[in-house]
């Protein structure tokens, strides 16, 4: 969703609501810009300052004032629905630990989507939203699967725990994955681009799983590591039922 | 490799080398440059017109008169180097049936190479170039795997198979990937984003593999499923070893 123009986007920071960021034009000059700037970025909102054409192409009303904010129209689920739903079944669960890149994250919820992963947490922070790149990139994927957006993920994993789940953090160095048991209520946590798995949440895990490496590079894109891990989960359940 | 200016895109397109596009700047009026971008459009050659900035930002000899030319530095195998290097163990080879996004690509080309894949195989026609955008996301991969670009990808597939090669196409529809015996000298069909694998070649291959799916958007990326798909081959050769 887009909302254009000084007052309503001001409006919009104002209303604490989730704000993807706010495209910018360059080189406003006039005062009421450059206080609205400082608004804008003292809320920790992304200020991305763009050239005057592209606030054109984005413009739909043609009244932005060189201010466009863009704003996801997503409604995140609570883990706690997650659990709910999956109470009386081996539930599956991902969990991505600081995965910044939208195409990485619409990537990686249409191949979970395609697997039946029952739920995805992703954190508040450090983490790219459900934006409408996002949902595009899932081709739609982000409808069928619940996705909850939580603020520490580490408890997160505490509740998963709690709830019967065992959890493995898929990240170099562990068991290789193919002689893990995954099957039974598995959640799955996925690392970063850069980071991988952060030390304190594998700590949290039962155990760390890795994919084998045969050549030179040796690093995985997130989506991809993250669909061969959670089609290894998908391939030992198959097996047992 | 980046060439600039009229005449050297000129002497570029008469080479004949492979070209990924030539950029030319918008708004350019006079005849030699209107003259120019017909001989590149007559050769097939891809024109992107872009503003006078972008052409200002890409060019690396300010005298590019509004024309940059952007050549692929890879150098690919034969086919036949991918066969002499596996005569004698159990080759890996992935071939790509009309892959056209450089983004896949490369990801494909990066999850082939952790895989331990020894060779790839693309089409001339309809398909991405390895050029600087795919080796920037291959991570560098492209140096450690064998990419091989041929005309006819089904007459390639003849001879693989004449050379003690099974091979699978990933498509929908087929034997579920991990009832299918993947160990041997094996070669996976990977297909398009859009086509899939083509009609005629699934006619050549020994078989058809699908990645069951459980969701209701049940379309993989085509870099995430080659991934599912190359290390279902891993394991299967693992267990076996």
């Amino acid at each position: 969703m887009k909302v254009e123009g000084r007052n309503s986007v001001y409006e919009l920071i104002k209303s604490g609501k989730e704000i993807e960021k706010v495209l910018v034009q360059k080189d406003l000059k006039d005062e009421a810009s450059k206080r609205l700037i400082n608004v804008i970025r003292s809320h920790r909102v992304k200020v991305q300052l763009v050239d005057k054409y592209i606030i054109e192409k984005e413009s739909t009303t043609k009244h932005s004032q060189g201010f466009i904010g863009l704003v996801s129209d997503y409604e995140y689920f609570d883990l706690e629905d997650i659990l709910q739903a999956t109470e009386n079944k081996d539930g599956f669960v991902v969990v991505l630990n600081e995965i910044m890149d939208p195409h990485n994250l619409g990537s990686i919820i249409r191949v979970c989507e395609c697997a039946g992963v029952d739920g995805i947490v992703i954190g508040k922070d450090r983490c790219a939203s459900v934006t409408d790149t996002v949902m595009r990139i899932s081709e739609g994927a982000v409808n069928h699967v619940k996705i909850a957006k939580i603020t520490n993920i580490n408890s997160s994993i505490e509740k998963l725990k709690d709830n019967g789940y065992w959890v493995y953090g898929a990240e170099v160095g562990g068991t290789e994955i193919y002689k893990q048991d995954l099957t039974g209520k598995i959640c799955l946590v996925i690392g970063g681009e850069d980071s991988g798995v952060k030390k304190l949440t594998k700590e949290k895990c039962d155990g760390i799983i890795s994919i084998p490496m045969f050549g030179k590079v040796n690093s995985l894109n997130a989506s991809v590591a993250c669909g061969i891990a959670v089609y290894e989960v998908v391939r030992q359940r198959g097996k047992t039922e």
